[in-house]
């Protein structure tokens, strides 16, 4: 979208020639409060010097907003810290500013709500937006999708193993000798099979894997929503019932706290195995000691926010963007007492 | 700033006549996109039969944007998650929309950001933030300032009783025979004396305290940037100190979880008492078990985003709201050795 030849000459080389910073520039482009007369004539100096007309500037002659949307479905979820602190770090030193919107109920009106002169590119974390309504979506605004494992055409994604990271833990247990092994996971919502959202493919793969092992009778799945208090409830259950499992495979660390919590509330710390998803701060904390999958999620912050910005620069074809999955072995994944 | 008399017609009173929700209503008075001509003929014959005129439909023809926005300095600290927990259920059911803004660096220009079109009030947690220079921001938009202890005119505040809470962890201790108890807080920015900050009045509290039960020559003050390594670190030179404290309160539950951490890795859990302040879920986590103080989070996030709506519907004279604090002893307080 530059209409320069060669190497475009870029916001910073404008800051460096009129002897401001990058947010100064960005202050003056955009016409912002707080710009002194003196600051807005030597960044219009500079910018005509250089023959500065990036595609920023075309856009906020267009009436650009400089801001990128995050939408989150849970603000409390510690995964979405993670993302949100990546894409932060990759929106920093850019003109843009990032703005995180939390989704309330349906995720439709948050998303319309964004593309409605919101922001200029929006990325999103709607494990149950139809497909079709974010390819007409993509068309009206730049859009990154988080977390889902669908091929569009009209928008960016970025995932993670789900498969690799799900089977690690499995070969894990297995080679501690478990065989009675639980996974409790998000509602039926968003794990039903063939929906594409990450916790429908590490349920998928659990299943999978119990089968290939001969363990198929062994199944057990729990779903709850995410709450603390219904994670501990639905392991008190798993526990009860007349042929427990020796490990429970958490959907994310989030639901691992809470059947860890109730595994130390009822005295049985470190018998029963348990192992998380996201490798969140906590997971590495001693008195919590939790074995997780590091899926790299402040990495997946930063290229959601870093394809986002190329989409803005003028890349149109599709990208995926998959990060890798790997094991992280902590004291929670005990040994099977069988 | 409506101009009916009595009681005025609400957007619930156009929802009910009109047979929508009141989104729907919302929707049509913002113009926004996907709604059907026949829904704007419905909502628009109830908006006539009503004569509704609030004040946010007067905003909406000059263009209100229908959006809250709230500033956060930390997306990964936990008490901001319990502020935009509250925050988000408050403003849930209104026809405003929550967007957050992370800041970047200085939190000048990320209010600049918000108020510059973006949003029709702000909520802001900026300790460090000019309060003259907030006066004339609450001249263009109304402001609630989170976390404050001034008194300004032209905007509101929330704030905890850091007074309170601090003297009731001080109490306890001193009932556990603790005398050298040692601090560690935020670093001088945000606890230099005077600046009213929680952290700067939590850390005067601890020094009065300390005078007054004629233990100033044990005062001991660890300030570290909030990232957990560093509260670890600062941890690990406390209790190398020659006569090291018995018991530490950290400013904060992130900064206990550092203190946990270093302790528990140097296989001291359970033999130096540690206080946290905000009762985030961790604390009552059963393998964290952390003593600490319910401050209501969610509750000073939900009261500021209702005395911004207040302040969107014509209110101008200020408000302060002040949290109770609540001290919740769990097992991380230990009894001294001494």
């Amino acid at each position: 979208m530059s209409i320069t030849k060669g190497r475009s000459v870029t916001i910073s080389d404008v800051a460096r020639t009129a002897g401001v910073s990058r947010a100064a520039v960005s202050k003056v482009i955009r016409n912002a409060y707080g710009v002194s007369p003196a600051m807005r004539e030597r960044v219009e100096a500079a910018i005509g010097e250089l023959g500065y007309r990036p595609s920023v500037a075309a856009r906020a002659l267009r009436g650009s907003s400089y801001r990128l949307g995050l939408e989150i479905p849970h603000v409390s979820a510690r995964f979405m810290t993670q993302i949100m602190e990546g894409a932060k770090q990759a929106v920093a030193g850019t003109p843009y500013q990032l703005v995180l919107a939390p989704a309330h109920g349906p995720e439709y009106d948050t998303l319309e709500s964004l593309a409605d002169g919101l922001v200029d590119g929006i990325i999103a974390i709607s494990p149950l937006v139809d497909p079709a309504w974010l390819e007409d979506l993509g068309r009206r605004i730049p859009v990154v999708m988080l977390g889902r494992h669908d091929h569009p055409t009209g928008y960016d994604t970025v995932v993670g193993d789900d498969i690799g990271g799900t089977r690690a833990i499995m070969t894990h247990l297995f080679e501690l000798g478990h065989r009675r092994i639980a996974h409790l996971t998000e509602p039926e919502a968003v794990t039903r099979p063939g929906c594409g959202t990450p916790h429908a493919v590490r349920l998928e793969t659990y299943r999978t894997v119990m089968t290939e092992a001969g363990l198929a009778d062994l199944i057990q799945v729990a779903r709850r929503e995410d709450v603390p208090d219904l994670a501990r409830a639905a392991t008190a259950e798993l526990l009860a019932s007349p042929e427990p499992p020796t490990a429970i495979v958490a959907g994310h660390d989030d639901i691992a706290m809470g059947v860890l919590a109730e595994i130390a509330a009822t005295g049985r710390h470190g018998e029963i195995a348990v192992t998380g998803y996201d490798n969140t701060d906590l997971a590495a904390h001693p008195l919590i000691d939790l074995t997780s999958v590091d899926q790299q999620g402040m990495e997946m912050g930063a290229q959601a926010a870093t394809m986002l910005l190329e989409r803005l620069q003028g890349r149109t074809e599709p990208r995926r963007y998959r990060a890798t999955a790997t094991l992280r072995i902590r004291g929670s994944s005990v040994r099977s007492p069988g």
